[in-house]
């Protein structure tokens, strides 16, 4: 069930977070996605296949966070999403994911990670089309909102 | 190499909206992705993992296009990019990757297939961040364009 997979996901995004970027963000009460439309400016996005199941997961950013991330790992803030930050964000996708699955190792469920997929526009939202339920986590902070989305085959 | 997948995913692509949608696209020329952004309104991605190499697929389409094979398949025009959209969306997703799957199993490559993502949102643009090039095949209609865009670790 997807619900066991929040804390791995969750945690390792914000190690993630506050080891390359020094940002902390405010988790909220993760929930499962129905109607409601999560959209930000840029997200990375993961397939996952292991032999009990597949799934996909994704992190989505404003832009002023993504730039604020970007300007705190490297020292220079970009005008706009430009190709350097969605490496960033690509790479954030990777380093979160392979995170999660030492996590989920631990507990007896294997995956192998496909290569992330950026993708850049104005409030675009996501939809995950696994046939298990999306389970969605808020993360916000001053500088900005996150969502990060994930779901697996039944 | 990236340049012996393109037959198998362009023929799957054709057949699959021949197939369901009686839509026939004029593919373009493939190329390797620079530069050039190319943008459009809803698209599918699917990762793949391998013994060989893992990577990513899409599929972009206007929503004009996206709209139009929506009517074919199934007799209503929505107004816009509506869930049945997106999950529409989503199976020619899977169905080109599975199609594209069968032909590179032929021919001795092997992977198996991630859950489809969708992203709707207008104007957006794909960033494949697999260590290799980036293929991308335009394909015209009068209806509007699509794109397909894969990418391998090499």
């Amino acid at each position: 069930m997807n619900v066991e997979f929040i804390n791995p996901f969750l945690s390792s995004l914000m190690n993630v977070l506050s080891t390359m970027a020094q940002t902390q963000l405010k988790p909220g009460k993760p929930r499962i996605k129905t109607d409601e439309i999560a959209c930000g400016d840029v997200s990375g996005l993961i397939g996952m296949v292991g032999p009990q199941t597949r799934g996909s997961f994704s992190i989505t950013f404003d832009e002023s966070l993504a730039l604020t991330i970007m300007e705190r790992m490297l020292g220079e803030r970009p005008d706009s999403i430009n190709e350097e930050v969605t490496d960033m964000v690509g790479e954030i996708t990777n380093m979160v994911t392979g995170g999660a699955k030492r996590l989920l190792s631990e507990k007896g469920f294997e995956f192998n990670m496909a290569t992330p997929i950026v993708v850049s526009g104005k409030n675009h939202t996501i939809h995950h089309k696994a046939t298990g339920p999306v389970v969605i986590i808020p993360l916000n902070s001053p500088l900005g909102r996150a969502y990060i989305e994930f779901s697996f085959d039944e």
